[in-house]
């Protein structure tokens, strides 16, 4: 089921790096933003004479109550603010989100926000990224599986695992635009032995036009030692039962070639900056080594990431691009097997472009591969 | 009911700048991403054998239908996906929004997204100022005023009027945490003859607690010559009947004094980089000029910026930054007179530190303002 995981390379795109979030009591016992009933605490609205019934009565769900040394139970208001179900939920109001697919699928409802486009009203390949995190989170969260942190189960949770994206696929065949409904379905099956696959399909809740498809690839990394691990049992008993058959990019196989440092673009001595702290501005980084007259005129249709190692926020970073041998391909033309939908037939006499990537971490004797990518763009509609 | 001008400074606040979106017809007479009727434009899933009546039936609104100078109807399949209301709404199911105050407010319901907090797990405040601005957008979308562009009315765009901020305040009280369910109330009121005033509110669904809250003031601009405009009786016919007396913030007088280039903190020569171009990256870059210790050990509670002139992306740009006199308050000090809401008293012994700010073009012969501000901080609660 999972979703996020820790992974600081800072010129990734954002769903796939967050710092984990632990949820530990502070020290001296006592967990933070908790309210002691009947304590001397006074970080809630909750009157320190209210009797631990009288909260209980106004919760919209049962918090945690904790009993700290000193015998005082303590409601944890972090837990009652975020409300993380326990059990699996078929629906959720707030996030417009059900179970679908014989319970064991998600589809969530989505209206594209007026700061998630660009000035063409499109949105942004990072808000779509974003969603696809989101959703998947979301997922997770309903299916009573969330432990502490991003994504990782209960089960993970006790082994100190996490997950650590190993491939992505993305396919946009035509951009969400500005107060669009978007429906986002997504699920998950197996990968291997100890692997999970996750796939997202997007439509257009007003047309039923699939606007977008991604599937990626998941394996489990234990948080200390960051190697990558077997899938335990307890895990596996947990994630399996949601796992289908259902795919939402048929054909997937395309293994990205490695760059030479011969690249015709490329860009070194890359920093993360302060302002890349921010998990979310990842992708326009990635953006880097794209030659300027792609970025302004086409629009991303596909993207293939495979993950190699983590990169620390020391690190500094080279970005290589090569644009592909076959150059300019005509529309229509069956991308190196990988399939983009009934729709690319639509581009007309609209040309696509490929590049090759590569982010490798610049060292002393040999330079170390972090990513390598293929992308494929295409002409950028006329202006609206 | 203005909510978004462009505003193409690249250090403000995300939501005060935004590229308008034209929506007009591309050249040769038909609009682009529509779909002729029994014509020959292959955009759309829809046939070309699909009589008119056929399309129509299976729209969820009536879509507009043009007549080109070929005399072929032609259905805009972006208005159909965004489907704007063309009449005031009191709910929207998708946008989990509804009127209030006797049908003049606007109340929306948002999860806080997995990537809209940092790694403390609340939401960044870039997160926060995105969503007052989707919030009034979506008040504006919701009363069926909305035209061309963002936020501006249909009387507005019939001037080649935008919106401009010329205000703004913002406290927060309580950072929004993942998976927090969120109340956000938005209201306009009028601000002396020519100006609109807009508010915030920002609840706790699960705990009734006021998280933020927010107020700013905006005029009329001239798109073409840049320069501010009265109010033009068209529009203020449209936008009057929705002005209310409430107040999100009581007491907001206060004016942020200009600082001096001999102010402690300074970074110059910015330019606005590729990366800027996303308007959703401003607050971060505001963020250049504050001392590290402050940005890592502090959260904001309170800003408040003055906007002085547009800065167009050729701009290069000065960000100086003086610590207030006072230096560290003790908490629950009545701020010079902006009220902190009841909640500040519960910050205990934590220390409070204020700022005042200046980001100016660097001019040849002489600096010209773009912004003041003023920021209080405290320091971040213990990690969760």
């Amino acid at each position: 089921m999972g979703a996020i995981t820790r992974q600081p390379m800072r010129d990734l795109p954002c769903w796939l790096g967050h710092a984990r979030v632990a949820h530990e009591p502070a020290r001296g016992g006592e967990p933070h933003n908790c309210v002691k009933i009947n304590g001397s605490s006074a970080t809630s609205v909750i009157s320190r004479q209210t009797p631990l019934a009288a909260v209980t009565a106004t919760l919209p769900l049962n918090p945690k109550v904790v009993v700290t040394d000193d015998e005082i139970p303590v409601v944890c208001w972090e837990d009652v603010r975020q409300n993380i179900p326990t059990e699996k939920q078929l629906m959720d109001q707030h996030r417009q989100g059900m179970m679908i697919e014989g319970g064991v699928a998600y589809r969530q409802t989505v209206v594209v926000r007026s700061y998630e486009v660009g000035p063409d009203k499109a949105a942004t390949l990072e808000s779509i990224l974003n969603l696809l995190q989101e959703t998947s989170l979301n997922h997770v969260w309903m299916s009573g599986l969330l432990g502490n942190g991003f994504g990782a189960t209960h089960g993970m949770v006790k082994h100190d695992l996490i997950w650590v994206v190993s491939r992505m696929h993305e396919q946009v065949e035509n951009y969400p635009i500005w107060g669009e409904v978007m429906e986002i379905d997504t699920f998950v099956g197996a990968s291997g032995k100890n692997g999970m696959r996750r796939d997202w399909m997007i439509r257009s809740h007003a047309t039923g036009q699939v606007l977008a498809r991604a599937t990626s690839t998941w394996v489990m990394m234990d948080q200390k030692t960051r190697r990558l691990s077997k899938m335990p049992c307890e895990a596996r008993a947990e994630i399996s039962p949601w796992f289908i058959e259902k795919r939402a990019i048929q054909e997937d196989s395309e293994k990205v070639a490695k760059l030479g440092s011969s690249a015709t673009y490329a860009k070194s001595n890359l920093r993360p900056k302060r302002c890349d702290l921010d998990i979310n501005h990842h992708v326009n980084n990635a953006k880097y080594a794209i030659p300027d007259h792609v970025l302004e005129d086409s629009q991303l249709c596909s993207i293939i990431l495979e993950y190699r190692k983590e990169c620390s926020s020391t690190d500094v970073v080279q970005s290589l691009c090569e644009p592909d041998d076959v150059g300019i391909l005509e529309a229509g033309t069956k991308l190196n097997g990988s399939s983009m939908g009934s729709d690319v037939s639509l581009l007309g006499h609209q040309d696509s472009v490929r590049f090759t990537h590569l982010l490798q971490v610049e060292g002393d004797g040999k330079d170390e591969e972090i990513l390598r990518g293929h992308t494929t763009w295409k002409k950028r509609p006329p202006s609206m």
